[in-house]
């Protein structure tokens, strides 16, 4: 064994990625230093303030795994495009959910409304705040398909990527649009949750950008069929984790306030599991609607829907479903002729994605 | 003088590119309906609600007098770029101003926020409206992307294209970015409001779409220059004309109400002329600065501020800057060696954009 086999090994290939990532993430960002003052400010420092990285990572192993090369400068500048367009979701859903905090760091709309607020200006530093902060979120999606674009790809390999990021695209933001809904509209179905899981998290997560991956190396209808199935199964396995995460995790981990989604309201399948299995149970009902309906809950109350959700056997039964689905996952992984150490990579991203902390 | 080349005498060509256009828009709108739901229904009532077309017009124009060919279906088909980004500029201005009509109808995120009323649906009707809005704006920037990468161009046109569109799409979101800081930081200069005006407008409008299409067309150094620099003048004239409609004009030709340009107190170069000669003038610049700054103006005081800009002579002073703004896009025109009939027909364009109905 060389030498070199030997770094390689101790050195985990998905942290190479990443560095050559951030690196390509950080000259596009720096390239496009010019006239567009505290929007291009906003969008580099929300970028560059941390993430995991975690769909250009899909993404360049669903390359990998496809035949591509492990170097490919054009294909890792080309998947800052995936990073640009999380910043735009980021963005505009933390308008919309009113969020204050991203990343351990205030949101892109609180940080321009405490600007408007310090400097004195005219009007309402709320209004200003949102205003600015949706042009934060085009500015992002118009420069992820620059990065895209001007990656330097061969035109063939541009064309075939092209179909599954219109898809991404779309799918991130009907799957938003999903989620408004499902409060709107007061669903509780578990079909409905896992429904938006799977357009939210899962396409837009890991099934699109594993399939752009692929399509970016010509992969055949078998590797790109096998992919997005590991993709769906393991994006929403991804997606319950996140919800717990999210009513039981740490806020220094997940970047923001525990509770969050319990005092929004969302209507995950975890939530779902709960209200059906309080069937016959008034009291748990109640509990649970309030916490899916008021406007504000208090911590009193969260604490008690957290002892809730554990007594009824709703959070064993989501760690259940995230154990079938990765299996599942996995099992694709193994109906196409994937190339070997990408797909031990594949294997191993899919336990990251659902370890209980991150 | 041949039957055809006597009707193509008859029917005008900018006549003829609408008809392709519109097709070439239907085509691409309807080719996407899909699991868009209501966000791609307000999409496409927005789009195929009106619209002069202004820029995919320029566009072909711009293509045509650097010598591209009459017939180009792909050309078309790109150009439908241009006015799905102009749907996306639409609804997110509507919802940042807070506009309620927009081409003589709600602007799409009252007609969301009314659906939800008109359903019961939970929480508050105008978050959902503006966040669903939000939605729409994404959705428009996304497939006007798709549009132009799809298109079928050759892949050394798309390239050549990308630096406009690239350009284009930053100064549109910097534009209204722009826009938003004049009110907040109380700008009352008339340099900021040319400056806005060119790069909101005549960059975004006039100037970038001409380079676009003269791109496609792979235009030398020289037509470029030409063409941008008539599309600057000839720009920032059209956008003194609209803010002039915008406060003197009929509403049933803008499509919004008239006055609401001063009861938003927009920072025009009409308001800077005024203000600028209102000095020595205490009662005038009251009324003046009362209208840049209040939350709510009366019809009464609308009225009163119309005939103060006539008094000043400020509306004078802007059709003069209108006049000479179009002879100096017109002398540019001259400069380069452009394809004859486009030539004509941007002469006629220039003297359309700055009429004084529509």
């Amino acid at each position: 064994m060389s030498l070199l086999t030997s770094v390689d090994a101790r050195t985990s290939p998905l942290d190479d990625f990443g560095v050559l990532l951030d690196d390509a993430l950080r000259e596009f960002l720096g390239s496009r230093q010019g006239a567009d003052g505290e929007l291009g400010d906003e969008l580099r420092r929300l970028t560059l303030a941390g993430g995991k990285r975690i769909r250009p990572t899909f993404a360049w192993w669903g390359w990998r795994a496809a035949g591509g090369a492990p170097r490919a400068d054009a294909v890792v500048r080309a998947l800052v495009a995936l990073e640009l367009l999380q910043t735009c979701a980021l963005v505009h859903d933390d308008v919309m959910d009113r969020s204050s905090t991203r990343r351990g760091k205030p949101s892109v709309h609180e940080a321009l409304a405490a600007r408007h607020r310090r400097e004195r200006w005219a009007g309402s530093a709320r209004h200003y705040g949102d205003s600015a902060a949706i042009l934060v979120g085009d500015l992002a999606l118009a420069w992820a398909d620059d990065a895209l674009v001007t990656a330097g790809l061969p035109a063939d390999a541009l064309q075939r990527a092209w179909r599954p990021w219109q898809d991404v695209r779309t799918e991130m933001i009907t799957g938003q649009h999903l989620d408004l809904q499902a409060v709107a509209r007061r669903e509780e179905s578990l079909e409905h949750a896992v429904r938006v899981a799977a357009l939210k998290t899962a396409a837009y997560t890991v099934e699109r950008p594993l399939h752009l991956g692929a399509a970016l190396a010509g992969a055949d209808d078998d590797v790109v069929k096998s992919l997005r199935e590991y993709g769906h199964s393991v994006g929403v396995a991804f997606q319950l984790r996140d919800d717990l995460i999210g009513v039981f995790g740490d806020s220094s981990v997940c970047g923001k306030p525990v509770g969050e989604d319990l005092r929004e309201g969302k209507r995950t399948p975890l939530m779902a599991i709960a209200l059906s299995r309080a069937q016959g149970n008034p009291g748990a009902q109640r509990l649970l609607r309030r916490c899916l309906t008021a406007s504000a809950v208090s911590e009193r109350t969260v604490d008690d829907v957290r002892a809730l959700l554990v007594d009824l056997g709703a959070v064993a039964a989501v760690e259940e479903h995230i154990e079938v689905l990765v299996a599942t996952g996995l099992a694709a992984l193994e109906r196409a002729d994937l190339e070997e150490r990408a797909c031990d990579e594949l294997v191993r991203l899919a336990h990251r994605a659902v370890a209980r902390t991150t």
